[in-house]
Formats: C-alpha cells, structure tokens, sequence
C-alpha cells in the first residue's frame, strides 16, 4: 500500500500555491502561480531521485528509471492546472497519487522492469485557453504546435508565449515517445461512486464533447429611447440559445447533458442593448450519435433563433472529442488490483475529458478514479476524504506495479 | 444665430479625447480621459470669459456674468462622459452649444441681465457607477454624498477616490445653487424626429426608468459530470429573465421597453455551470403606473423562475426616476424661438434620462433634441449632420437669451 499521509500531506502543500477564493484553487495554465507548481513538483520528483524531461507544450516527464530502460515505459499522469474557481484534487490527485507510486516502490526497495514516467500535462483545463486537454492533444498528433502556441486567452494573451514567459517550454519534441501503458487516476467529478458506495470506479468509457463557440452580432442602441421593434438585441439572441441549449439536452436523455459557461455580452453597459454576445455550448454524451444530433440541432436552433431576432450569428468549434472506449485489459488490472486490495468498485463512464482519452489513441489507457463529496468539482468547495484518496492510490500502485512487470 | 462651423469643430476637437475603438468616443466617467475632457473645456470658457466653479460631486459651472450679478443664473448644461462605446454628441452636444451659445454672445456685443452658467454634469452615463445622473441628483437632493461617494465600478473602485484621483473634487457644496432656468439640448437618441422630418424636438416629457440589479446564486459545478437533474444553474435562470423581460415590455406596448444591457456570469468558464449571474433590468415608460406595473410582474417572474430552478435570488434597484413634466413656459419659449428661426419643430417624449429630469425638481426646466441618424446612441456609429446641431444652438440662443432677460 502506498503512503496515505504523505499523498495528502503533498495534496495539501501543493493546494497553497495559487489559493482560491473560497477554500479552493485559482492556479490556471501558465499563470506565475502554475510555474511554481510545477517547480515544487519537480523538486519531489527528483528528491525521489526521478529525472526530467519537459517538451515544447510544456508537458514534463518525470523518470523513474526501471530495470531494463530500454523497454517501453509505463506512464501515470494527469494535470496540475485548475480552474478559475477549483478544486484542490481535480488533476492533481491523479499527479501527486503517480508520484506517491514511485515513493512507495523505492520504500518498498523493489524494481520494475519498465520505466515508469509521471506526467504533468499542460492545460487540461480549458479555460484559459480553448479546447480542453491541449497538450496531452499535440502529444497525440490531435492538434499542431502552431494552433496550440497560438490559443488566445480573454486578454489576448498567446499560449505560446505565456508558455516561454513562465519558463517552462522544454525542447522535447511532443510524442517523440514510446508508452508501454498509461494510467490516469482522477476523482469522480460526478456523484454515482458516492452514491452506490464504491470505493473504486474503473473507467471503461469517457463521454464525448462538443464545445461550440456561438457570436452573435446585433445593434448596440439605447436601452431607454431606442423602441421595442428597432432593437436588434444579441443579449436577448443568448437567452433564447442558452434555453435551446438546455432543450436540446432534456430532449436527448438519458446519456447527454448540455450548458453554457462562458458568456459575455458588449458594451455590458446597464443602458446599452447588447450589440455582441459571445458564448460557448458545451454539450456531452457517451453516445456518438446523441452528440452529433445536439450539434445539429443548435446550429438549426440558433440559427432560426437568430433569423427571428435580426442577428448575424457564428458558430465555431473550439473543441471536440469523440466518446472513448478505454484498454479492456488495463482495466481487469484494476478490477483484480481492488479485489486483492479488499475495495470495492465497479465500472463507469467519465463525464469529463481527461488526458487519458487523448493518449488512448497512442497506447492501452484506463482511469481509475475514487468518489467526491456530492459529485462537486469544478468548485472551490470540491472535497475527497483521505481514505478515498489512498484507495485509489493502492489500486494504481498494484496495477502500475503489473504494468511495469515487477 | 450661433456659429455652427465653431460649434462643430469644438466637438471634433472634444472627441479626439478619450476615441473609441470604431470611429467614437470611450471618455467614461471619473478617468484620465474625462480628466482631460474636462481640462479642455475649461480651457475654452476661460477663453471665453467665463469662472469656473466646481463642486463636491465634481460638477463644473463655468459662469457667464450678467449685468445684474444678482439675478438667479440662467443654466445650460449636460455632460462630457460617454459610454464605454459611445457617441461623440451624447450629452457633448449639450455642454458645448452652451459654450457656443456664450460665445455668440460675446461676439454679438450683447448683455444679459441674469448670469448664464454653462454645466458639465459627472457622471451622467451611470454605466461606470450606478446610477445614471448621479451627480446631478446629488445636486437635486435626491441622493446624498455618502452614497454617491461609496459607488463602486466593477473592478470596486469608489466614485469618491476615483474623482479625488482625477483631481476633479472641488469644494462647492451640491446643489447650494438658485436657478432661474435650466435648458439642456441633447441628440434624440431615437428615431422621431428624423421619421417626421423635423430638426427640433420640444422634451414636454421625459420616460420614468426603474434599473434593477438582480444577483442568482446556484452552484457552481462540472458541465461534463454532473446529472442535468443535479444542476443549479444560474446562467440557466439569467437566460429565462432575459426572456421574461422582454415579454413583459412587449405586454406593456405602447409606452413601454426593457432590456438587459450588463450581464455576467461568474465563474465565467467554459466547462463550469455558472454557479451565479449578476445583471441589470432596464425598464422604461412615460407612464407611471406602466413603469410600476413591469417592476412588479418582473418580480413576481423573476422569483417564480428562481423557485423552478432552486436558485437564490436577490433584486435590488440601482437606479430609478419617475417620469417627468418639463416646463410649459420653457417649452413655449423654445417653441416660438423655433417659429422665428423658420425650424421645423415637434413635441417629443425623451427616451433617456438626463441631467435636466432632476434639475426639473428644483427649478424650471425644459430640454430641446435635434435628429440622430437612424435614432442610433450608445453606440461608437452615433451621427448627427452639423445642420441638425447648429439649428438646435440656434433655438437654445434664442430662448436663453430671452429667459437671461436680454
Ligand atoms: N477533468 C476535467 O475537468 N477536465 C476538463 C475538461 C472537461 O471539461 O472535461
Ligand atoms: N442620455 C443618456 O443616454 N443618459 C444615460 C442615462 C440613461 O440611460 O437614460
């Protein structure tokens, strides 16, 4: 079993650095608060006596070496990134819990055959730069170098060159690298773990995603003296979507969900009808063809929605992924490791995007994740227990230990 | 007549201060741009002969001197800050007429006997700071110093620090001021005039306006992984009020609009249910039962689809004015200035709220409009011809001179 103490005890070193406001974290991609996140971590890491190597997204491999290096590693990784208003353990559980796995191997005194490497992938999140889960995306081959370094922030700001600015762009190429297996562990982030009182969920599938990014152009005009039937209001435009989006949703039960969570309307003046409104769908299903039926229905919708209102309108997509089926035989790993260890568990599917389903294309990939309080995250009040942590963090070193052929 | 050519080149000049992003003007309120605005105006009634005075609130008055010092003022005036994407003429138009109309004077050899003060009002916009004509009703009695003081803009800077820091606080007490009368001359903001092909409106009236901030609190959590039935979503509740608004303006036709001009959601991500909305109803009619009768049905609405989606709710006005009666005398006196001159001229209801609606409480008070293209303001494409300004001056000349007891 791996250390529990010392897994929380790095949890809650980590969680100071860029400290929310309401308990939790704001320690967004390659923010300053980032950078010193991932310096602490590589400082772990290589008191751990594991060996760097970052590469051009900034993704950082910490090496355990294995017995035979020549063989293909075992990975183990997720994110230290947060959202704005986030959890302490969404992504970084998953970071901490892998090198928690290489302290307690070396405690143990044992080596593997394979190199195990622990991963930090760079913005999963999504918030700060669209889409989700980027650079575990250029790792893959999803996306190029050049559409990730040029991602804009709400200020403007390029991807690229907040990457360069807090220091932590390496010279690796991305997915110049062989994987063995990979493993993600990662806490729920939905309520059925907690619910049917499961220590362990084994993740057999990940939903897919449709992000869409919807502009709207109207008429900035007087609130006051403009009347009713000259307006060309976007704001108005965003509500009727931002119901149809919730429609389409209900519509498609069960298996789907949809909301917005960005929206801006301009001037955003109490006395100006909205000339723009700027927004992004989010729409989720296991099902592939649930989720390309509600893209199709929002772009008829909006669309409709807009002619009626007298807006011009754009939909663009600003991020995607199809639904994921993990590795099979990754994932008896896990099934045997809990039944060995005495937890319990059962199989579920990942409501959220995770790295893992981006490097299930390159190699066998499974998730392992453990419950949280209601099924919150994506909350500053987002909570695991310490026993929920551990369990899962035994199961990973059991399977990683199998992985890697001790 | 006034000298339309020196007119216009005043608000040219007054409009490189503060430009806009596409062809306007962003000169909000309490900045470096107002600061400078403001220089530039005293600098040419100075020229022009006239004292400054400034009070408190940062109103200025720059006085004209009559032959009978005496003699209860006669006041021009309007305002210099813009919208963040504003026009070059709202409210500008008002304060440098007056400057003109001064200026005629001189050149004509004339004398007045009451003194002509010539006003820029602060804060006249309210988007900055709610409420709209703050420091014109700080004047009126309607609010106090401390309130208006304590405003805070979005990113929480006080109304008080931010007119010390311009170095814009005078020490004039508010409102400790006799009027005789009080003239404000403003760009329609609508669509009337041009419809009817008249170049001056006659404000007999002006709308009542009720601003209402309303702030939803649900919770914040994950689009991916959380149940659509688990969902608080107050984006959701922002979206059906938007709706709510504009069915309630449309039940109430004619006489009546509403809108939502400012509207956040926080935490503003795309990946999270927004976990609150904050934002501002506008609603608008000449009569006041009407005005009355939106307030409440949005409440009894607003709660309705908070209880539905199990949202807090709080509703708090932030800006409100009964509708208003200009004077008649005022307004005959505008009229038949316009018969002299050969203008064409209509009775018309102001849409917007304006410095003169709380000056009207202490003193009589009357406004005059001139045509905006397309009844397009509170947008950077806000355009007037220099013949619609100068044929308004003309009328303000005609009937200051008259009510300043030429
Ligand atoms: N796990 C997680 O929250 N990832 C962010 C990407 C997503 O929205 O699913
Ligand atoms: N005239 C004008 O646009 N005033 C701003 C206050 C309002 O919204 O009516």
């Amino acid at each position: 079993k791996i250390d529990g103490d010392r897994l929380w005890d790095s949890l809650m070193e980590m969680a100071r650095i860029g400290p929310g406001v309401a308990g939790g974290n704001n320690r967004q991609t390659l923010t300053d608060a980032d950078a010193e996140g991932r310096r602490l971590f590589q400082g772990w890491c290589e008191n751990a006596g594991m060996t760097m190597s970052v590469d051009r997204m900034g993704n950082m491999f910490m090496r355990h070496e294995g017995a035979e290096p020549d063989l293909d590693p075992v990975y183990i990784g997720s994110h230290l990134d947060t959202q704005p208003t986030g959890g302490k353990y969404d992504g970084v559980l998953g970071v901490l819990a892998g090198l928690e796995v290489i302290r307690s191997i070396r405690d143990m005194g044992v080596k593997t055959r394979r190199p195990i490497v622990v991963t930090n992938w760079t913005n999963e999140e999504g918030t700060r730069f669209a889409p989700a889960m980027l650079a575990s995306g250029v790792f893959a081959g999803i996306h190029d170098e050049d559409f990730a370094n040029s991602r804009e922030d709400a200020e403007g700001k390029r991807f690229g060159d907040e990457l360069q600015r807090i220091g932590w762009r390496g010279d690796e190429s991305p997915g110049d690298r062989k994987i063995h297996a990979m493993f993600e562990y990662h806490i729920e982030q939905g309520p059925i773990l907690e619910a049917e009182g499961k220590q362990i969920g084994v993740v057999t599938h990940g939903q897919g995603l449709w992000w869409l990014q919807v502009t709207l152009t109207g008429k900035d005009a007087h609130t006051g003296s403009t009347p009713m039937d000259m307006r060309v209001n976007a704001g108005l435009g965003m509500a009727r979507i931002t119901e149809a989006v919730h429609r389409i949703a209900m519509d498609h039960q069960p298996n789907a969900v949809g909301a917005i969570g960005q929206a801006n309307v301009y001037p955003n003046s109490r006395n100006v009808i909205p000339g723009k409104a700027v927004f992004t769908v989010d729409f989720r299903s296991p099902e592939l063809d649930k989720l390309s039926s509600m893209r199709a229905r929002l772009e008829t919708d909006a669309a409709e929605i807009a002619r009626e209102l007298g807006l011009g309108i754009e939909i663009e997509p600003v991020g995607h992924f199809d639904p994921v089926t993990f590795d099979p035989e990754l994932a008896d790993m896990l099934r045997n490791a809990a039944g060995r260890l005495g937890y319990s568990h059962m199989d579920i599917v990942s409501g959220a995007g995770h790295d893992a389903c981006w490097i299930n294309r390159l190699a066998p990939t499974v998730m392992i994740m453990c419950p949280c309080v209601d099924g919150l995250s994506h909350n500053e009040a987002e909570e695991i227990s310490p026993e929920w942590a551990s369990a899962g963090a035994d199961v990973l070193l059991h399977a990683a230990l199998e992985a890697a052929e001790i």
